[in-house]
């Protein structure tokens, strides 16, 4: 049986757990290097620049700066590979592995899913690619940031747009449970939705809250205490790491920030018209308490294997039912 | 010399420090009761709830809910009159103080400055009333959550309307000191825009953006991380909380609201048409960096005597420019 101690690394026909080829040796992509070889990968990994290449040789790991190289090596043995570059790089770097490595499993850690499936389908590498996002982060980036447990305890999407190859879906959902995190299935559509919700929508207000704050002047600031700390935390954020994000994720952003823009203006007339607040806030305690609550039991996914019929189907529903995967289901032929 | 170790009570010609007395025995009020206490200030309060002065009884406290024989004394004795019960109970207390007491000095610890002070217009207290807000709380309310170490190190505002008296500025300011705060002078129309753009605002935005979050169903909410943990956190709050402070400042905060709602709707325009965060992002982000250094150096406010010509316009530029008060002035006549 197949548990959260067993490893959960996929064995290819000859029995050996695929290696991992990260593109993209940033806080994100170096983390995945470490974590992926402290589960007993192999991992092996490229940076355009050399700085993090040889940060990441004087740790201890296989590096490189000659995309082409790498690979080559992943084709020759049909490692995952795993997109790890800011996402304007990313039409650039398909392009080469369309060149180079168009059989082996293609993954991503890209904050945005839409944009990256379109630009895998645009390379023609659809077949083989299943989008990922582990939803964890810190404010820091570059190599130096890594940290193997980056994605202890985080929740690691995994996509299921239709036509998903069950194969890849196993080696890219191993990968997130190696290294420590639990999967929620979700289709592109939907992974953007929520981010910008849960997400970049967050960074958008907390931007507006400080420039609020800071026109009431020296006064205002002083005054400041709990809520205004917390609610302007990621407007500290480097403001070009912000951009980047929300407008990786802009097609999804804007229908949110109007939707929130409504709100606010019912609010605005409530509070001109009647001085009254009642409705925004009680709506907005009520969604605090069902984000409070959401951790409390959380369901797992079971029984779900990929490529059994309707298993795409199967493991949206789950995702949306706000479910998680926290091991692998053995494959049929599997020895029980 | 004053100094922060010296308690700064104010002595009557008889040398004794007025007593305090207290109405309204909730988290702030009830506060207050404990640390002018603990800071040696003789003590006695009202609160009409029966419960709530049990309790303060049982710990030792003198209070009743008989609130002509509390005000009858406070004449008596000349106390400092903390008014300390919600907005809407202000105009009711303000009138049997009116009738009672209406020679005793008089502040309040509402966290609105603009209504109070008109209310104390109305019953002709004004040439006794400096109006005050210590500039912290928690979730909690009651007489049972109040603690005397509620406002150590905590900014607590000092109102300078034009026409305050300078002994009675004196007075209240002493009892900001004596329970651990700093003071920040500010006018009532100041203090409010001040406490709706850090302080009813940030609720406003919280609630919006939990209500974002939520609707993005549990898939969205199983997603969300810090960013959106932090920034919905004081959604936690109680509605009926939220409302009563969002409310008793709403002409304030109408004008504030709208400031962010033509930031927003700018952002969502950038958004739409150059797929482009940067304005908001560049704008929130040097905002909040004005917000972590506002804490840096300080600047103390001294020199400035209550009573000296221009002392009014001195404490209001001083607050303005986010200086602190940390210890009175000695009196013109203290030995030196």
């Amino acid at each position: 049986m197949s548990g959260r101690d067993t490893p959960a690394v996929v064995c290819e026909p000859g029995g050996v757990p695929e290696s991992v080829c990260v593109l993209g040796l940033g806080l994100i992509g170096g983390s995945v290097m470490r974590a992926a070889r402290a589960a007993g990968r192999e991992v092996f990994g490229y940076n355009r620049s050399a700085a993090a290449v040889t940060a990441a040789r004087a740790d201890g790991f296989e590096a490189s700066s000659d995309l082409a190289g790498v690979l080559d090596r992943a084709a020759r043995e049909q490692s995952l590979i795993v997109v790890s570059v800011p996402m304007p790089a990313v039409g650039a770097v398909l392009g080469e592995i369309a060149e180079r490595a168009p059989g082996c499993p293609l993954t991503d850690v890209v904050s945005v899913k839409g944009p990256v499936a379109e630009a895998v389908r645009e390379q023609g590498l659809d077949a083989r690619y299943v989008g990922g996002h582990p939803m964890a982060g810190t404010a820091e980036s570059g190599w130096e940031a890594g940290d193997a447990a980056l994605f202890q305890g985080a929740t690691w999407v995994v996509g299921v747009d239709e036509g998903r190859d069950p194969a890849v879906w196993r080696q890219v959902a191993a990968l997130a449970l190696d290294c420590g995190s639990v999967v929620v299935p979700a289709e592109s559509r939907e992974h953007d939705d929520a981010a910008a919700r849960i997400s970049h929508l967050p960074h958008v207000l907390a931007e507006a809250l400080a420039i609020a704050g800071a026109r009431g002047g020296s006064l205002a600031l002083s005054l400041a205490a709990g809520s205004f700390r917390d609610g302007t935390r990621v407007a500290g954020t480097a403001p070009a790491l912000v951009d980047a994000m929300c407008e990786a994720n802009a097609n999804a952003l804007l229908p949110v920030l109007d939707e929130v823009l409504d709100v606010l203006q019912e609010a605005r007339e409530a509070l001109a018209w009647h001085s009254s607040t009642s409705v925004i806030v009680a709506a907005g305690h009520e969604a605090r308490l069902a984000y409070e609550k959401r951790g409390s039991g959380r369901k797992v996914i079971e029984g779900i294997v990929p490529g059994d019929p309707g298993w795409l189907d199967a493991l949206r529903e789950a995702g949306r039912d706000g479910a998680v995967l926290v091991a692998l289901p053995e494959e049929e032929g599997d020895a029980r």
